[in-house]
């Protein structure tokens, strides 16, 4: 199978992580295809971030959907998840959603850890817009800056690795999530210095992707993930105006019809 | 006070229903000044279109910033309302958030409804985004097509009021709120005909504006609405760009400081 | 329009305390009737004066009703709000759920903090009430006692802040209510010296009252804040009694009608 | 052991079916108490007759705690269940608490129903107060009204068991509570007419009392039922004032202490 | 009436301390008829040995019905509990549950305190599967480990009184669940040296068992406890397989049909 | 990778259907071994019935850990699962946890059906369990009986394919988990019939199952699924009492340490 890989934000390098750490957990034949934002900010980490990640991610596959079995929308917050799992007729993962998920089968409540402050909000938002409150311990956030985000995993790798310990100690977690694009991979590393399963985002989403990509559901026509009715727009990038117009080019042959 | 009115609808006759709306229920000092997007659809009413909407609602903000005192999102979902409330130092108001906490105060548990089945999922997001769920007896909606988007009061005035009273009467709903954009204004219109109150989204807007400016609440520089750091960007609109670059042209006095 | 502040304390001086506290934030053609109850004790701080003070409530409501478009209830916990409501044909506003309702549009949750020790179970039981405990991070007081209740804002001012400023720092408030009526005002003094909006109750109620007058929701005919049927009663103040047997001269012409 | 029932309803004769319900399963040695309120309204059926009546049983306690080593509050929405808790050396039972409590025991959800629409807001205020939402099914009442109060049990039975089949059919209880004094000692009359238990609200109380007492729990001086510190009062009945204020007379020797 | 404590764990002396501190309370008519399991392990700390209690609870009630009229289950994590509820014709209770239910009418909000660190996640699980997380203050443990489980009490006495103190102190409990079957009896003992109510499970599941056997619910022929439809077994024991198949030597005469 | 299916039902036609669903989805190097419990009931349907089985999988797990790298527990109601999780090295899955967590991906809310009504209870508990109640719309089921569990698919395809589409129009459901071994394999069968995706237990805990081997998590040493202590036991079954005992010769090497 294909996967799309759509990294929101615009730095290369972080994709280059993922994409990285989600081949290394993919089956023989899955094929990740990675692309990167060319529009918006380096590294996603607020909430206004987030919705113009969002915007750009539903033109990113409305580009590239005839090229891919899945997408996995490579942010933690899941920027444009369920937008685009109304208006797309293939299976749209997120890296919070199947991290979580994945971490409910390892412990009674997990925690989020992640290497800068100013992403708490957000990833708060999150675990409560998937209705996962109740599962999470604590998202734990490091102090400080950073010196590239690029080589955040070597340069706080003591501190986050003391972070997780915290969130076991203190909050009960069960399981921690190594959250945040710049992590990816990281999880596999250094799980011998934390006593309880640590769950790597992207690695669980090429996972959950294959997975429903096996189950092969279908595309709902009702429910509050059916397709919108057609609509006309303005301004919008060509593919998605045609997707949403429901021009006849528009759609896709694929595992989820 | 100036209130900016962010319609991130296309369609220019809905901003004029707002705007009369809300005009009606203005205090004698406040000013209302409605916008109208430029790229988007004509009437948002899934989630993708919200995201769309989202990003939209950010650029007109960071554009029209120094016009007002005090911003109102014109779409009932909210779209974009939690990034607007970091990213700029006005207070930003989303027309459910406040028509919801109006309701609080005319009855234990309010209703939702519209006009139309596509906006259900959306809607119900959004109580749940705004911790209100347990407040919320139910949003309905009705079934079937419409002719004309800003005719829609005319056209459904009856078959509302009977959705109204069936929330009323199966749902335990203490208070009403007519949602979306088109309905602006009924309320007023119809409150005879509906045995609890009718609350109107972009009304009582408009008065939670003028509440808060007259608190003069100060922009938060701690918890989760505080301005985020200064990031680059990479092909936002200018207006948009400056403001998360903290460029120095970015920043507007206000109340809010 | 007329505000009927009734404060269910028997403290002359705080009433005036709530009372220059409304006035500082009241629309030009707003009027504030102060009342102070002649029956009950100092100042509420627990549920068994709480519960005394709602019966209080409702007998100087029904006394005063006519002099009033809209009635505060001058106490944090809200006493009797809920059955005032019922009872009577004009809007009523508690201070706690005013405030409640304000920081809500200030953050995604609020702290409540007060100055003593023994308020904190009926502000905790108030704030489930509401149905807000969701959206409240925590409710801090102070340790100790206290030399005079009117003087209280001045005398524990650096304690206040100091418990502020904690709950932002520990608790993940974006937004800090200064609850109780001794506190009435003192929320713009110090907004300085705490990284978020203080929220001010009387001073939202105010304001809420004014948007609500302005939105004129009609009385309810149905739903659980319908009035009740008539009944006898024994032993009650007359005006409470009236109101309670629908006698004729219990009824007010007003705005909620 | 000595049990005060108080009776916050003005009616005698709902008194005297609450008692004979109460001794029909009182143990041997259980002496119950019981008094009728001389203020209020007949039968309490609405929040703010419970608010008054809450004042009521605070009164009734202060003047008749010596001669009991327990008290049951006699109407089924508690009043002033927690007030009392607070303020009182003895144990103090409410009958919806107690029934709900039990209920928990019989089934994994419970219903409620009563004779009265009217009941119903308030009713579900108690479930919420108590913190029991998740284990009620619903909260169901008859429609119309009746007779005479105190013949309920006759007028209603037909109606109310169908009320009761009901809610096991269509709701999931798996018990169900005959709630409101006016329904004292129906449930074992028409327990085979309904095929899941049925609980009869004073019986319940009576027993948690005669449990509670051979417990022997002390009173709290530390957490929300510590009573309250001494505190001046103005207007109120003396024993009431005097137990407020710790005057040295308001003291009792109890199984509580 | 006669009432069948049936231990799941194979220690027989603490069978014998259950015994005692229920007599302590049990009422003059109320014989107590203690087991103990022949299969398992010494004392239940954890899930797995949980499950394999339940198991056994069911098999020793399905041996020992005819000698009752009602069944405790004397372990903490009431292991078999609802099963045995939906099997059996006469009232089974579990002391956790019994003794939530008893703290909820002494306090807003309950610690459960024990003395093994593994025993929290079980009585976790325990809390939310009664759904009262929202009364219950915190589960604490102590930490190490001891010397004999019999002696306990006198072990660890101080250590427990600490842990008690500390969940009033900074968990704001109202009320201390003293849990696990070896700390049976020691509520009464301490009582002085905690400032808030202490809760014997046994003590009050001998109660809340007489309430039910004076009460005399009726056994559901509906909903979840409703006995279930009779089945083939394979390799279980014979009192068991006869039950579970509907054999009529598995049928009694007792307070509960 | 190997996956150990243990069936706690004694119904071999179950396990084969099982067995056959899974293969038809499992990756090129998965083998499944099946087994089937010889003791207990030919269909777990009642919380009695599972808390049999759940013994009986912690005993087969003992015994056949060796032979595999991942457990799955083939019951819906998930028996065993959590105990299961803190006994052994290696990852356990349970049917109905990994359809609910994969329906999340599908769905804002999913509903659970099934065929026959005794089961309802059981599975309302387990969604509880899993914390995962808000995420359910509905749980139903068919009532009336049944000709052989073994052929339920085809005697009642038509009837549960009517009660799928009555939970998606009525309950909101946007997904339907088709629950109960005996419908093992029937989602792929039918997925045509119901306009939303349809989610096979199975199915969903071999892709799981798969996916956690890849991820590879380790075996926690802290938190709720740590291995217990060693204890000793009485009149367990060999490998059982050796595992539960630490003896050396319950060890296994997998992928879990």
């Amino acid at each position: 199978m294909r996967v799309l890989l759509i990294n929101p934000n615009t730095t290369q390098s972080i994709t280059q992580l993922l994409l990285r750490a989600g081949q290394a957990v993919a089956s023989p034949g899955t094929e990740i295809i990675a692309l990167t934002a060319v529009r918006g900010v380096p590294c996603i980490a607020t909430r206004a971030e987030a919705l113009l990640g969002s915007a750009t991610v539903l033109e990113m596959i409305a580009e590239h959907q005839n090229r891919a079995d899945a997408v996995i929308v490579g942010a933690f917050g899941d920027p444009g998840l369920f937008g685009a799992r109304e208006l797309f007729d293939l299976p749209v993962l997120g890296m919070s959603e199947a991290s979580m998920l994945t971490a409910c089968m390892l412990g009674r409540r997990f925690s989020i850890i992640t290497f800068a402050r100013a992403l708490r909000p957000w990833y708060v938002d999150c675990v409560e817009m998937h209705g996962l409150s109740g599962r999470c311990a604590s998202v734990r956030t490091l102090p400080g800056s950073f010196v590239s985000i690029t080589e955040i995993q070597e340069e706080k790798e003591a501190l986050l690795i003391e972070l997780a310990n915290a969130a076991v100690e203190q909050d009960d977690a069960d399981a921690i999530i190594l959250a945040g694009a710049p992590l990816a991979g990281m999880a596999n590393k250094v799980k011998d210095c934390v006593p309880v399963p640590l769950v790597d985002p992207i690695q669980s989403a090429v996972k959950q992707a294959e997975g429903l990509f096996a189950l092969a559901p279908r595309k709902p026509t009702a429910g509050t993930f059916r397709r919108p009715d057609p609509k006309s727009t303005l301004g919008l990038p060509e593919p998605l105006a045609s997707r949403i117009e429901h021009r006849a080019n528009s759609d896709r042959e694929g595992v989820y019809l």
